[in-house]
């Protein structure tokens, strides 16, 4: 029988273990349009329990050989009552170019062989609402597809992968010692999202220093509280699979005191929220693009070009044309 | 007599050289709401003539360093018809946190007694739009108040400031021999914007291996015809000076280059589009979260969280409500 391209009966397949019409949907979902739609429709509708960890960190600080490690972690010991494990391997575009930057994806070939594993790189297609709302539904899928664990693991700490990386139940932070300028730019976002910090390559010179930096800043963001989480800092040594144990174990400390805490539904449906708001924003924008596109503005927008009327005039133009926020919308059925 | 806090009062001093004046303005920029709109409208029917320079690359290349000689050479042999040099220093506040990473001004300070030379640092307050809006307006109002060149200077290289750095009609990428981390993981779209590419501290090794790496790049991304300009690529060491006379050459020529082929008027043009855009979408956004805030899409928003509807489901019955982009709006005045 020939593969299916239907979403419906693509997703049944997915649900009883065919590897193959699961790459499909994730290829659908990453394309985007009414075939994504779809298969996120379904996803939501038949919620898997998988427990998502995202993995960011800059450039070369060896977050592939940890996500290999993790791999095996998982593979042996199981998590969440599964030993399958599912990673994405988030590639954004560059915000010009619309290529993607191709990460280091060799080391976690060893596991390709390996049938309870499934590696799968995303990057910004065409979807709507690019990688922010394309990664959740991604990982939707996979959790419909009866994984316990989805490593989400982007390439660098650019704001997108940040915010990808963000949007799991644990989120890692990889730095070596040292740091970098690509964390030192952005130290303030990855201290917000990081739910524990690896340093790795932790057998280098300023290690300690590291640790220290990273307690003090700790120390100055922390929340009082008995239902606080302060975010463990772990050595590792991924080449080597130093600390590997205590890595894993500081993720299952997390997703224990996030159900104890009663924190983790709280903060998947914050994370949908978030979702909800850039599908509503991205399908704005696409509605607007389209109709400058059919140049159902060109009176508007030639008064611009023309500086009879400012931008901001012009935008209260078309918007006073085209929107009415008042009225509560239809119910739902 | 009292300094105004009238727009139009502090835009008439300001034309006529009121430094306290401009100050003001640029702070009401900045600060975003009515003011800011009334501000930019006026610098909107009343340009100067002001050319840009946008300088992005990682912190620590030395852009600070090289804008300061900049001024010094604005200063000795005018640029545009003028002497007079402005500065913004765009500081982008994190994604997360709203905090401002600060930049090293230390260095400018040696202009700060020159009254032929204005420095402004620019974070994101409540500007609608973001710094991709509030830049192109503090630009504007800095070339009616009749600044002849004007330095667009970021801390980094995140997304948010190679865009604000691309929305200038030169748009130099400053570098370091061996390159770094947040350049490599943004290259793409660096060379994309770059209408001319600084190796600073060029006296370090590395300096002739990173302008092959340039060119190359440069030669697989060539445009051709008689028109195309390829960017030229200048070796500096700021600290001591050298090079500088060759770079500020370079962007003389890359301005008659745009004069001579007329695309100077059309990029400002498309430069203008794509902020009207940007205005567009941030107003739409604004009125979304608005209704969102006040409640106004609760039934929708329920049946999201109770499973009834998916996300896009949602944003679909909202938009129902409130978008209408059929019609083209009633005719401008």
């Amino acid at each position: 029988m020939p593969p299916s391209s239907d979403p419906s009966q693509l997703f049944e397949a997915a649900r009883n273990g065919d590897r193959v019409a699961l790459a499909r949907l994730l290829s659908l979902v990453e394309r985007g349009g009414e075939p994504s739609r779809a298969v996120a429709g379904l996803a939501f509708k038949s919620p898997g329990n998988a427990y998502s960890v995202g993995i960011t960190g800059a450039p070369g600080a060896g977050k592939s050989t940890l996500t290999d490690r993790l791999i095996a972690q998982g593979r042996a010991l199981g998590f969440n009552g599964g030993k399958t494990m599912a990673v994405l391997a988030v590639d954004p575009s560059s915000p010009f170019s619309g290529g993607a930057i191709l990460g280091d994806r060799v080391r976690m070939q060893g596991h390709a062989l390996d049938d309870g594993v499934f590696i799968r790189s995303m990057a910004t297609r065409g979807h709507l609402g690019g990688l922010a709302v394309a990664v959740p539904d991604a990982v939707r899928v996979l959790s419909a597809a009866g994984m316990p664990m989805v490593l989400v693991e982007t390439v660098g700490v650019g704001q997108q992968e940040v915010e990808v990386a963000a949007a799991t139940d644990t989120t890692m932070v990889v730095v070596n010692p040292g740091w970098g300028d690509a964390i030192q730019a952005n130290k303030a976002g990855l201290l917000e999202i990081a739910d524990l910090f690896v340093i790795n390559k932790a057998d280098r010179p300023g290690a300690q220093q590291t640790r220290r930096d990273l307690e003090q800043m700790l120390d100055l963001t922390e929340l009082s509280g008995p239902g606080a989480w302060r975010a463990p800092i772990v050595d590792t040594v991924a080449s080597t699979g130093e600390g590997i144990d205590a890595l894993w174990a500081a993720i299952g400390r997390h997703r224990q005191h996030q159900i104890q805490q009663g924190t983790l539904e709280a903060q998947r449906r914050e994370r949908l929220e978030r979702e909800f708001r850039q599908i509503l924003v991205a399908r704005v924008v696409q509605e607007i693009d389209g109709a400058v596109a059919d140049g159902r503005f060109t009176e508007v927008h030639s008064a611009m070009v023309d500086g009879d009327l400012d931008p901001y005039q012009a935008a209260d133009r078309l918007l006073a044309g085209i929107m009415d926020v008042n009225p509560d919308p239809p119910a739902a059925p």
